[in-house]
């Protein structure tokens, strides 16, 4: 019928459309971001518009000391790069700023909670909150603001996007003959899905987002848990008695396709796993607690006059902009020490991901996860674990549009290397060295690479609460299947702790107090 | 509370029993099936309780022919060999049909319509289906069906031993204090979720095989279908755009990690895999027309009547044996001559997922998928194909458990390998033998065994309409993540081709004709 068909058009072409911005955000903020640190001089490669800082060929980087004195070394670095980076820095967050404070509040934070609120049937402004001028201000909010450096992501604010995007589609093409609120808001769910899809570039992550997250209008949230708790104890044990038809062939990989190398490991690493995702669980719940307490209790408010006393000023507005130039000043000073913090949350995401390399000649740049020394590496992973979890528990809050998966998953992984490699450490102290001789990288090692994925998963369930879809977005975001059993694990313990601890998450909380 | 934690302990216990149950079934039926061809003469393993075909080493395993008679060669394989085989099969699936029709006619077929009535409400006779005595005979005729070799699955029916557990733990544990039938069949859908989870190994494939499957009760089937078309153009569009960033460091595996190699092939390789998803749908429209066939024309009945006068006996029990017997003859003498469709059609499809080895000088033990000519091959697979559907599609209601997800995985993945080697073939034809000495086994040649993943994920897709599940339980069941993309492909297709030609899948028709 003409009207399944005009659905249908609206659903394929808002998602291309979704595809498009999400890609065109990704450009903008990696070229930004890069621009605040130097430029490279290399040939433009047949596709590339731009060429980012990650796939710069080696020697071709030119920071801006070096480009403007032709100076290397630290003074330099921070007498004329750090202004340099901080100043750029002010520009885009100035200008994110003006936006949210004085065009479109709309766009402040993520907006999933009040898309939640839509979807279950309350109509929040809808032709505003999710129409062209929101969409326009949002997608350049957002660029700047993860241009800037603040522990802020854009993954959660990108289903506001797709929203607005379907919401105008529908209402060209749907809405002019056919009004109908409810096909509006199952379209809606539709672009829910897509949002989450193209921020982790996992498509079934997405619509199971939808599924746990949006239980007012779905309800399926307790069986759906229910289910994946027994499927995954009824599979464990089956997997288990392969070992009598498989003998001595049975392997521990066959578990879920685990690779762990030595059998009795697999037991002794449960404790970290265990560990990693009571943490999780502990992490959403300090997150939400710390974060409502600057929300609720004035804090916010008592800064904003500090501020607007230091500096002669008054007014609301004032103090809003100075909050935010106070973050962002803070910051890009804790950031711009070490080289890994001033890169996009999301590259270090999977550089924290990525194994170290076994052979050391090799040529690909390596970064301070891997060369620095493991007491450094451990000192400095402490280090950004902090200042992470301080400034993204209050940026979550300032007038800006940002959302809180990606620091949440970065909090995560970086607590999971840590962990991963304090655990390799003492395996490497108390296994003799002729066993370890036998053991090839692969396999009876430590690894603190799926350390950081299985982190990754255990902090994101504890800030959402959501359990399959963090396990499903995990493997579609890595491709790590093999971590699948200690990954549910994790996710399943930071549910059970985050549950003892709140009862609602993030964006719940978040309804809550406004 | 008491209610909670008597409710979760009902689940936790029931779902490590469904565990030890698949197990149990699993090594049963491999040692009965094993039975028909001969026995293993080596030292049992470490662990094994038995030496299974499969994992028994090389020349230890012998023919009935060989233990009886010493003799090898096609006249001892017939003339012993067959009538060994056959006649065990014979033990089996008579004590099977004599539980089924004597005892217990419920525990016919799969059981899941049965279980989709209940889950939605309707009172099925709930405590004798899901009774004691049901779970009894459904398992141990489960067993013996799957040991005798006809065309069905253990897969479907897999789902009603877990309800049965689970509502027989229920009876004890909960209801005696606490009636609720809102709790039961909430336990019952986890319970559902279990079933399919310890029969693929896929936990998450089965919550969301109840998600999608049981949408009387959720309603979000078509939230999730819309949903995942928009949220998998939306990737798509997205991870096209990383070629502006990455240059020419792009590869083609960066989309969806999909490894195809060469560019031009992956978008010519499209014309199999949408030949696939097509062939999937119409697969499932020609299954459920031939099956509903066969039950509701009579023709079931005038074959009964048939064998009943031929033998000179009469009653319609006689004849339902009569009926079993036929088809067991029938597939016997079908099945026999070729060594791949003896073995248990779980085995067969793992054969039919694996690459053959590159490396010809290779100890392990080749089937003739790797081993025979592309055109005996391809012969076989046809061969295999046809007797696969017209048997399979009658074996699905003969007075017998078993269902029918593991008979349309295993003719997906013949028709989809049977693809791959024609496709293969013609790669090879027209590909100059240069450009091919660039190629290496991995990058730029077809692989047959992924289009066997990509067949069986529309097969199934075909027959049950569902979508998301198939493509996690494929990925769950076979780890090719880097499959993703097409397996999707496959099953849009599928499920389009399959909607244009009937309206409901073979469980809701099964319900209607009854």
């Amino acid at each position: 019928s003409s009207f399944t068909s005009r659905k249908w058009f609206t659903l394929i072409v808002s998602s291309i459309i979704v595809g498009y911005t999400a890609a065109f955000i990704d450009l903008s903020s990696v070229w930004l971001n890069d621009l605040r640190k130097g430029v490279c001089f290399s040939k433009v490669d047949t596709w590339s518009l731009l060429n980012p800082y990650s796939t710069c060929p080696a020697g071709k980087w030119h920071d801006w000391s070096v480009i403007l004195f032709n100076a290397k070394g630290s003074v330099s670095n921070w007498l004329v790069n750090f202004p340099i980076y901080t100043l750029f820095a002010f520009c885009w967050i100035t200008l994110a700023a003006y936006i949210t404070i004085h065009k479109d509040p709309l766009i402040k934070q993520s907006g999933i909670p009040e898309i939640k609120l839509i979807i279950s049937g309350f109509n929040y402004r809808i032709n505003y909150y999710l129409g062209l001028q929101t969409l326009f201000y949002k997608t350049v909010g957002l660029i700047l603001v993860v241009s800037s450096g603040l522990w802020l992501g854009k993954e959660g604010p990108l289903v506001h996007v797709s929203c607005c995007i379907l919401n105008i589609l529908y209402g060209l093409l749907v809405n002019t003959s056919f009004e109908n609120e409810a096909v509006r808001r199952e379209l809606l769910s539709a672009a829910t899905a897509t949002g989450i899809a193209v921020a982790f570039s996992s498509p079934i992550g997405g619509v199971l987002f939808v599924l746990e997250s949006m239980a007012t209008f779905f309800t399926p949230t307790k069986i759906m848990w229910n289910s994946f708790i027994t499927a995954s104890v009824a599979v464990i044990f089956l997997t288990g008695f392969r070992v009598f038809t498989d003998g001595s062939n049975f392997q521990e990989k066959d578990l879920f396709s685990v690779e762990f190398g030595n059998f009795s490991w697999l037991f002794l690493e449960i404790i970290p796993f265990i560990t990693l995702g009571a943490l999780g669980g502990i992490y959403g719940y300090l997150f939400i607690t710390v974060n409502s307490y600057f929300d609720k209790s004035g804090v916010r408010h008592v800064i904003q006059n500090r501020l607007l006393s230091l500096v002669g000023a008054s007014g609301v507005k004032a103090g809003q902009y100075l909050e935010v130039f106070a973050v962002l000043l803070v910051t890009s000073i804790l950031t711009f020490p070490i080289d890994e913090t001033k890169l996009q949350l999301n590259t270090f995401l999977t550089n924290l991901f990525t194994a170290c390399p076994t052979d050391t000649d090799t040529s690909e740049a390596i970064t301070f996860i891997c060369s620095s020394s493991n007491g450094i590496t451990i000192l400095k992973l402490s280090y950004i674990l902090i200042q992470g979890f301080i400034l993204s528990t209050y940026s979550f809050g300032v007038n800006l549009p940002g959302g809180i998966l990606m620091p949440s998953l970065v909090l995560g992984a970086t607590s999971g290397r840590l962990l991963g490699l304090i655990t390799q450490a003492i395996q490497t102290k108390f296994l003799s060295s002729e066993f370890l001789a036998t053991c090839t990288e692969s396999s009876c090692i430590v690894s603190p690479a799926s350390y950081a994925v299985i982190g990754a998963a255990a902090f994101m369930t504890g800030v959402t609460k959501l359990t399959m879809c963090v396990v499903v977005i995990m493997f579609e975001l890595t491709g790590a299947v093999s971590y699948v059993l200690p990954i549910m694990l994790a996710v399943m313990i930071s549910k059970f702790v985050n549950d003892v601890l709140c009862t609602s998450n993030i964006y719940d909380t978040f309804l809550k107090n406004n």
